[in-house]
Order: C-alpha cells, then structure tokens, then sequence
C-alpha cells in the first residue's frame, strides 16, 4: 500500500508525472521492492481533475484544492497518511519577484509546514519527500562550469526561497524527521502550449512553434548557451528522486539534475534535422535586450557527476528532446524505448 | 547621529564590541563620513548591564531583555529607529542541535522578525543590519581548502539556520528592504572563562588554562588543524563589516572572515615562545575520540580573498593571538599598536 501527495499536481509537470505514476502504479518501498499504489491525493490552488481512465483503474485518486500554508488544507491532504510527496507546488520566479510576501509564504512557509506534517504522520521519519528546487539558485559571480561543490548565491527572491527549501529538506533528512530528497530542475523544453511571460520562454517557442507550422521570434543571439532537459526526463528524475534509497544520498540530500548543454544554433540545427529548413525559416531572430541579460545571468554549462553516480539521466541529444515532443504532445506513435 | 541595536549583547563577543562601539563612538554613514553615536540599545535574553562608565558618556546606553521572536520584544528595541544593527543573538550548536524548534526559532525566525522590522523602520532600505553565520555551514565532503564560491552543506541544524539566515540578508539587502551583511566567523580563540561544554573549548583551554598557571587536556592530536580568530579580529571585522560601503559586496553579502589555519602544534609551539616550557608542560594529551571525530569534520583551511580585498583582517600570527588574550583579559599593557 503506497499513499502518494501531489503538489502542484495541475502544472505542466505535475500532470506528467501524475500519468507515469497512474501508468505504472507501484513505487520502490523502504527495502527496494515495488509496492502497489492504493491512493494518489492531488492538491493545487486551483482543484485538479480526476485524470482520463483513473476512476476505473485500482488507484484511489482524490483531487484537492486550497492553500498549503493553510493549515486546514494541509490536514486535509495529509488525512490518511503519506508514503511520498512530490512537493512541486511553487509561486514562480516573476510572480515571486512582484510579491515577495507571497513567494515566502508559499515556496518557504509552506515547504517548512509541509514538512513538519510529513514528520507528524509518520514520526519514524519513513515519509519520503521529493522538492524541486532549480537552477535558479545559483547567480552572481559563477564559474564557467557549475559543479556540485558550487555555491547558490541566489539573484532572485525564487532562488532564495528554493535555496531555503534545499536547507530544510536537508536539516530534516539529516535529523531523520523525513526522507527528504531536492532535485535542482534544469531549463524545461519543450513545453506544451503559448508561450508564457517567463524569459525562458522562447527556448519551447523556437522547437514548438515551427513543428506547429508557426513562426517564432527568438530574442538572444544563436550562440546562446542554455542547460535543458525534456519534461519526459524531468518526470523519470522525479520518481527516480522518490525511489532511490536514502542511504545513496550521503550527507547531502540536493541533487543538481542532469541536462543538456545546448546553444540556440545546436537546437536549431536539430530541428533542422528533425523537421527540415521550413521549420527552421519559420524561426526570425530578433533581439530583445532584456531578455537576452536575464538568460546570460544563467549558468548554461554543468558537471552534475554526482546525479549521474545515483542514476539520474539526461536526454542523450536534443534531437531526442524533441522526438519526446513530438511523441508526446503533438500524438505522435512513442517510438523511443526509454520513454 | 547613529544609533545602534546589538542583539546578544550579553555575550562574550556583544560585550567586546559594546566596549570597542563606547571606545570610538562613530561609525560611518552612508556617504562614508563619520557619525556620532547618539543611541546604543543591548539587547539579549537576559539583562544587559549598561558598561562601566557608559551612563558618564555622550552616548545613550538603554539595556533590554526579552526573547526577539516576541514581536513586543522585539518592538521594544526597535523604537526610535535605528542605523545598524550588529545581530549577535543565537542559539549555540549544541542547543540548536538539541532543542530543533528553540533553534528554529531564535536563530532562523528571529532573524527573519528582526530583518521585517529593520525594513519598516526605514522603508528606504538604509538600515544597516550585520548578521553573524560560522564556519558550521560548511560540512559533507569538503575540498581541503574551502573557498568563497564553496558549497555550505550544513551537517547541524546550527549550520542550517545560519546557511538560511544568509539567504535571507542576502535577498533583504538585494531587493533594498535592509542594507544587510554577513559575517561567517572562524572559531574564536582565546576566549575568556572557564572551559564550557562546545567542542572547540579546548582550543581556548591549551592556552588560558597554562598562562594563568593552570592544567589543561588537550583532546586531540597534535597534528589536528582549526581556523582560529582573536576575539579582537573578530570586534574589529564586524565594525568593518557594518560601516563599508554597500556597493563594495557585489552581488554576495555574505563574506567568509579570514582567519588563521593553525595546527595544535603550532599553538603550543607559539605559548612556548610567549610563556615559556613551563607552561607547555601544564598541557596534557588525553585523546577523546567524540571531541576528535567532531573538530576533525570541521574546515581547517579557507582561501578567503573576497574578505581581504574588502579589507577584513585575520591575526598575523597564533602569537599575536596569544598577545591579545593577555592584554586584554589578563590585564597586561596593551602593547600592540593593531588593536
């Protein structure tokens, strides 16, 4: 018997990794061996729908929606008890910068509550709890080569309150109040649907809307350095986070997840290859200096050896990154066996 | 006029930079020009005594007690405005470690309360506000030296409520709510007093114990490193960290304090040279594997070029270390034209 708690379940890649889970409903247990999934809580701000196919299947899923800094809609979801969280749920990095007092209350205070209800349901300290944390937590003066040893020396409110999350996550596990376990997201392409106002956006537009038949406008010049993983992959890195024993961890429960070092012109010669120069003449180059400044300040190049050394996985190219794309999002048939 | 809040002032250190502020009562303003003191309030769990010969002098001594997570407290201290605050008040190791939600409490949310407070006090952003971290943020699998752009992987709950209370000053001061600064501190030594219960006490004891004619155990080999400061290094960094310019800390305001890398054998060898053989002979090895095991997890080596280049001072030698323990609270002549 496995209890599941989704944060952020609506999101992008709550709604991914929910799937995966209903597809093949069994997560590792304490001694490694698969055990069923009986119940799958998804919580948001605003009430997740039931995924196509769930009701019928064996997996008890209820939706929920609130605020998790309140502490009656944390009881709620925690009602039952818990074997794993995956605690996506976060106010982004812009909305996070607008409203400081927001961005504190969810993506610290809440992260802080939902961990001290972790270790009130299950006071042996068995729950697991998977946070994402991101790139985002580094800035200021980097090295060329981000590495695992790197300090976080956050530019943006996000990146602190992340940073602040990874401290907890850490003092908890250390202490044996919850298993926890932080993944540092790298750059999510592509994304399903418009374009949003986050300055990364245009790093999904260039691949998505070309393979849509539309044009696309990229704001920073083709030599610009991204570091980027496939939604398909981030999901894997995510149950993987939930699965892998406690004790592979060390003494140091944040994991800067694998990616891929890519330029705009490498994503562009891959589309290329994929989809032909009429995708590729779809793409105009037009350069927005404010954007291009805000993806500068981001490291785009990583050793992340620790993650590979506990399995974790980047995509093997970019042209994989988009066939996951493709595959997933556009119907095509799922031709790629690591899927 | 300035006016001046030290939280902790009832501490070793509070009381050394109390004396050092009543000494040469100004600090430099905003456009670096000296201000007078006009305002100087203690604060600390219990009452502060106003310093001897205080209530003669220009400056306005006030003396307050109370717990600074209570926002009464808290609001107490805070009245009249202020220009700095030196933030000395914490939870020790041991304790933090002992009792999580004390440590939580004083050391993280305090920090936090006393950080919102600054910023309504003067919504301009000016008041300076210099918070105290440590070497306990560092931890796990360390490099053999530990540099600026090093990792902390926090392995107390100490270390990570200080880890957290620098991203905090870091963001207040990055988004001008409070002009803050962090210091880490090495480990202070010679301190005053009889031994206490932290593992590091003995880096104290080797010394004080033999110059006041006393035995002293040393618990670790000889060989064993520490990263030491005099407390009149440390006085004298917190004053420079308080008045230098803001701009002069980039985009980081947490710096790493230089300090001395030292060996036991080294120490020894430098009283030898200060106090003579007697005195070492008063020292005796008695190796205690629990104190050994925690002081060898500790850095002993920092690279720490940020500090220096913004002017931070580590002692010149472990004997002038010795020098100041013996002017200062031995009551011999001060000799050394540094202090």
């Amino acid at each position: 018997m496995m209890r599941i708690v989704v944060t952020g379940a609506n999101g992008f890649i709550g709604r991914k990794l929910v799937r995966a889970l209903l597809d093949q409903p069994s997560l590792s247990g304490a001694d490694g061996a698969p055990v069923p999934l009986s119940d799958l809580r998804l919580f948001d701000v605003v009430p997740p729908e039931v995924p196509a196919g769930a009701a019928d299947g064996p997996v008890t899923v209820r939706c929920m929606a609130g605020d998790l800094s309140d502490p009656a809609a944390l009881g709620a979801v925690m009602n039952g008890g818990v074997d794993v969280v995956f605690h996506l749920a976060a106010v982004v990095s812009a909305q996070a910068e607008e409203d400081f007092g927001l961005g504190m209350r969810v993506n610290f205070d809440a992260t802080r509550a939902l961990l001290d209800a972790c270790r009130q349901s299950a006071p042996d300290g068995a729950a697991r709890l998977v946070f994402t944390s991101s790139v985002a937590v580094f800035g200021g003066d980097l090295p060329e080569v981000v590495r695992d040893d790197t300090a976080p020396v956050p530019q943006s409110s996000y990146g602190v309150q992340k940073a602040m999350g990874e401290l907890l996550v850490q003092d908890y596990a250390r202490r044996g109040f919850v298993d926890g376990r932080t993944v540092r997201l790298p750059t999510i392409v592509v994304r399903p649907g418009p374009p949003n106002k986050a300055a990364s956006t245009f790093a999904s537009s260039i691949i998505r809307e070309p393979l849509n038949g539309e044009d696309a406008v990229c704001p920073v010049p083709a030599e610009t350095g991204l570091f980027v993983s496939s939604p398909r992959r981030i999901v894997a890195n995510l149950i993987q986070a939930a699965t892998l024993p406690a004790a592979r961890f060390g003494r140091d429960r944040t994991v800067m997840l694998p990616g891929l070092s890519v330029t705009v012109a490498e994503m562009i010669k891959a589309l290329r290859a994929e989809a032909g120069d009429g995708a590729v003449a779809r793409i105009r180059f037009q350069d927005d200096p404010r954007v291009r400044a805000i993806v500068a300040s981001w490291p785009a190049r990583f050793e992340t050896a620790r993650a590979t050394a506990l399995g974790f996985q980047a995509d093997a190219s970019f042209a994989e990154v988009i066939r996951a794309f493709v595959e997933d999002e556009m119907g095509a048939p799922h031709k790629d066996p690591v899927s």
